[in-house]
């Protein structure tokens, strides 16, 4: 009897480094072929399990598995498709042990944040129920960092080193050009819910003067007088002023400022964005000069500028999530757990699936500055060690060289097709 | 007799790579103390000459001079000031000339684009019709890439190196996601009369399906129809589409899209951002999940990913400006001559102001395909060796270490206060 088949998959929000997660799966389970078969990928996530659209990774060569160490973005595909409880897709769910099961599939490796860890849970338990027991482990990812239990979440400590070292740089230009020019700076960070990443463009400042000298949480209610008080005061004192806004600030009315009702000059409604309308306010009621920058994408696909640290972490939980699976431990997710801060060491941890799925992390209020513009020294020496390293890809032409799959495909077993 | 001092200031919108002119300069002047005596600097640029207020660069160590190769920005401050005409400014003229005589200035270094070469120019004139001659060099920096004669301006390597990168980058996060969620991105970048910058984002495409599937050039007019069927064609062909958009894009009435027009909830004017009305467009036609980054200072910032290329060259023009300023060389530029493009050999050349100033190098047409669209393979073979290498800075906790440098003060001479 072969040993059984592995499968993984990417979900939701891809970052710089779930392609090292994914290295990490797949050289783990290639060390080990007398207990796991091949690897299959799903081709856009657990999109792929359902529609049975498979990618058999041992087509792949031994040098591309290692590239997506270096590699950003998702190799297999991502996607944004939640499943929901047991009862309301209940259908799905036995869809995919029904394809599990079609290609012989003993492991369920599912690499993403708070709602794959709850799906990869529910795959463990319904596939006992249905008599086919798959061993699923999470693999945790999300540049959000609001998982809880690890200390910290693979592709955050990247994103955060891309967003200080930004900030830091813009910083460096507005000063040279306040004298004259602009004197206000806004960069947009993501993290809609939370503002670890914004906490992380607070790094860039190592001392009093330093860019960003304000920081909007999504935490906090967007106070305008208090905020703008704050913008003349560092222009004042420190010649210029930069600022790190999350995209998830919200007004005292609890609307997101980035949704603040834009129209065109045709009516049309405007895609937001909070640096603009954070812009606006500063030009139209201190008529101070300024640019803003929205870093969308860029911020977490920047593999050029990865964090060695958040390299090395997304590699290790993707290798543990194959070493529990052979240990028999079913339904828990590999964990990073700080042995020491100064100086840093971590190791990974084992957390069980039930205590992670459906709780988000979120951050301290202890880690944001009395008057809620910036980072408390806390904070700081959480984040500084998440940032150490730099991991560059390698280049050719003047450009990373990043790798591209054959991602070719497993030969269907069902001839049902299903629809999503 | 002591050996005359050098006068340096850094001029308009600053660079990755315009302090590595500054050290080209400073550390040249500083191998050759029987001809040059001290280094000054403007503070904030030809402003501190204007106002007297010059720094003091011998009180800087070698260390701290040979760290600006690595810092971006303007380390002695830059500005947006325009000396106009001689007869208009001619008050200006005559006081800078003023200020360099009380500071026995022999030799003036203007690093900047067409502006400061045009300054400098009429420096060297009138200081020699004013009995004080002063041998006047322009050090070429412009990200915008539109200096005459010189095959390339330096600063214009780095950001070409960090637009293509950048949209590499968010290029695999796109394809990641498109299946179920963002098809089309867009990334906003500058040069708003030529599109140089644009063009660059092109080089992260390698072959027929990578992204950038779409670039909008500043040279050509805006056509919606023509851009939305690319955009629709790009989506079914490739599963996603990535834009580059030129900050400058301009609709048929000659208006540029950034100035769309915008109003907030308040009816504000809202500061544009063409990368958000195309990506407006895009939803509102044909109803694609979009996303939209502007890079803005991010790019011409980017020290971290500087092509070494530009860096060498930036330091290689300021060091050829103080060896032409010795051999006797008045109103010139160092230029750069490509020697050959395939393998790149490049060396400095001169040119004359009067050849310099008052005139843009526009990008060919020859360099757009046909369709508008895209780089033809000429523009790629004239862009590719600019961002050849990578020149890492220093890391320290994580970050780039920048060197902020003491700028001390030279004390007045004139008790005559300038009214900018």
């Amino acid at each position: 009897m072969p040993a059984p088949n592995a499968f993984y998959a990417q979900s939701g929000g891809v970052t710089a480094v779930i392609n090292a997660s994914a290295a990490g799966v797949i050289e783990t389970a290639r060390k080990h072929k007398a207990k796991i078969g091949k690897v299959y990928a799903g081709r856009n996530g657990i999109i792929g399990a359902l529609t049975e659209d498979l990618i058999d990774t041992s087509k792949e060569s031994a040098s591309a598995i290692a590239a997506l160490r270096h590699t950003p973005a998702g190799a297999f595909g991502s996607c944004r498709f939640k499943l929901r409880g047991l009862e309301e897709s209940r259908a799905q769910y036995e869809r995919l042990v029904e394809v599990f099961k079609a290609h012989r599939i003993g492991y369920f490796f599912y690499n993403g944040g708070g709602d794959s860890a709850d799906t990869c849970l529910k795959i463990s338990q319904l596939s006992d129920s249905m008599g086919y027991p798959i061993v699923c482990v999470h693999v945790p990812k999300t540049v959000d960092n609001d998982l809880p239990i690890t200390d910290c979440c693979p592709g955050f400590g990247s994103v955060a080193k891309y967003v200080a070292t930004s900030m830091r740089e813009a910083g460096f230009d507005v000063a040279s050009m306040a004298k004259t020019s602009t004197k206000v700076f806004v960069l947009e960070v993501m993290g809609r819910h939370s503002g670890w990443i914004t906490a992380a463009c607070g790094l860039a400042a190592e001392k009093d003067g330093d860019a960003p000298h304000i920081l909007l949480f999504p935490e906090l209610t967007f106070d305008e007088d208090k905020f703008l008080a704050r913008v003349e005061y560092s222009v004042n004192n420190h010649g210029y002023c930069a600022v790190g806004v999350s995209e998830g600030v919200k007004s005292k009315d609890g609307k997101f400022l980035a949704d603040a009702g834009l129209k065109d000059a045709f009516g049309h409604t405007q895609l937001g964005g909070v640096a603009p309308v954070i812009a606006s306010l500063v030009k139209n009621s201190l008529n101070y000069k300024n640019h803003w920058a929205v870093a969308d994408y860029l911020q977490r696909a920047a593999r050029h500028i990865a964090s060695a640290t958040d390299v090395k972490q997304a590699y290790a939980v993707g290798k543990a999530a194959v070493e529990f699976a052979l240990k028999g431990h079913n339904a828990v997710m590999p964990t990073i757990v700080r042995l020491s801060g100064k100086p840093y060491k971590w190791s990974v941890g084992m957390a069980q699936l039930k205590d992670v799925a459906n709780k988000e992390k979120m951050m301290p209020r202890s880690f944001i500055t009395a008057d809620g513009f910036h980072i408390t020294s806390k904070c700081r020496d959480y984040l500084a060690p998440l940032i150490q390293g730099e991991d560059f890809p390698p280049f050719k032409d003047g450009l990373p060289r990043y790798v591209v799959l054959k991602n070719a495909p497993v030969s269907r077993k069902l001839d049902t097709p299903f629809q999503l």
